[in-house]
């Protein structure tokens, strides 16, 4: 930690959200965001009734409805504060908007949440039962379909490594290239819960990548097409070829690495 | 099943319910509780826009706040429907209401969710997180403390067997003797969720005496009283002497065994 007694200490916040409350991540005008919702709480700890004194920067933006178990986001706080006051003050002053702060942690001034991340992972949860999901409501894709975890996988492999991967990103992606690389991906049945769990690892992703790639694995899952149509469509670099988008609700931020 | 023609045909349904949404199992005055979702949806399936074509009978009424993963439930059901229909068409006209039929099975006219019940297993979930609960709000309840999970089990091994458990009951419980079997208690950390459960199997519970047990021994787990505590106020067969009713919001119906 920083020995100077004016100014600021970088913290690194650990946050989970429920998406279904939010508007996604960044500040809009359609409605709340975490982001808002996180910076107004931290305002009126330092006490301030107007203003961002300490705006944040995340590791991955999410979309409305997307969820987080472990997102990172970094801000600038006045020094008067430390980690347990932070994380207390923060989640009593956010409250009843469903996001806490975890783990909060002072970090070096060049730590940046999103350009010193090394690695990114994502959960996509797909419930198979036949009856609608309850207590996870609002948490997981409700398919009700027989899905083939293994041809899923062998679908996967088709991504592993660094491709181009823009027949799996959303139209509107603003990222400057298309390149990524993809660490790991796992498709494992939880049968005690009824559903399929796809665990995606990457340095980075595009927009809706993700998602993109669940409703092709999906489309493979149900039969419609063989594992080798994931590799076909990927060598295309057409967004046309692949399958649907697979809807928010399902999707967790993970964890960042750094 | 039955092969008469007319008539109606018994069956086991197991549920699955969010506790928080409902005034408890059972009908009362005070607003919407599990058995008139389900009653009012069986109607519709049946064409009836009054009246309660088809009685539920429970095994184990819940309080309000009280979650079911697989609570159980009878009905006689006109022969018309077989057990596939019964799901979905219940599962459809029940929504928005956050309960849902996992399974519906034909069963023999002398069972009796209740009365056939050889045991019933409860758990109930404890957040000691320093963060409040996100994704499990209402699922949980979040002590913030650290609790000692062996002395907590050494207390429940007080409490394992057939004994006179008026400690343990609520003022108000119907129940025409207070002894009870206890079959299980197991008290486990779930590190990855910085969870306790406590999972506990018996014939038949008492009125609160899951939830007056947990708060018994929350209070060993802090450190308040010794485990041998436990056994003290069982033997006192005095209500006042035990630990607070935990909070409905972190009590599961888990399974009922036939």
């Amino acid at each position: 930690m920083s020995e100077v007694l004016n100014g600021t200490q970088r913290f690194k916040l650990t946050l989970e959200y429920d998406g279904a409350a939010f508007f996604g991540w960044q500040r809009n005008h359609h409605g709340m965001t975490v982001q808002q919702a996180l910076e107004e709480a931290i305002a009126r700890m330092c006490g301030q009734k107007t203003g961002v004194p300490v705006p944040l920067t995340v590791c991955g933006r999410t979309d409305s409805g997307v969820h987080a178990l472990g997102q990172v986001a970094h801000g600038d706080f006045p020094q008067r504060f430390d980690a347990r006051t932070i994380l207390r003050a923060v989640n009593a002053l956010v409250l009843p908007w469903p996001v806490a702060v975890v783990q909060a942690e002072a970090v070096r001034d060049d730590f940046h949440a999103r350009f010193s991340c090394r690695g990114r992972s994502y959960r996509y949860r797909i419930s198979t039962r036949a009856a609608q999901p309850v207590l996870e409501r609002g948490r997981v894709w409700h398919l009700r379909k027989r899905l083939d975890v293994d041809a899923m996988q062998a679908a996967a492999a088709y991504l592993i490594g660094k491709h181009d991967f823009t027949s799996f990103r959303a139209v509107y992606c603003q990222a400057a290239h298309p390149v990524r690389d993809v660490e790991r991906i796992t498709v494992k049945a939880v049968p005690e819960a009824e559903e399929i769990h796809l665990e995606i690892s990457a340095q980075a992703f595009l927009h809706h990548m993700v998602r993109n790639i669940t409703g092709s694995l999906v489309k493979v899952g149900m039969g419609i097409e063989p594992p080798e149509w994931v590799g076909e469509v990927l060598a295309a670099r057409d967004r046309r070829l692949a399958g649907q988008t697979a809807p928010s609700q399902g999707l967790y931020f993970v964890s960042a690495r750094y």
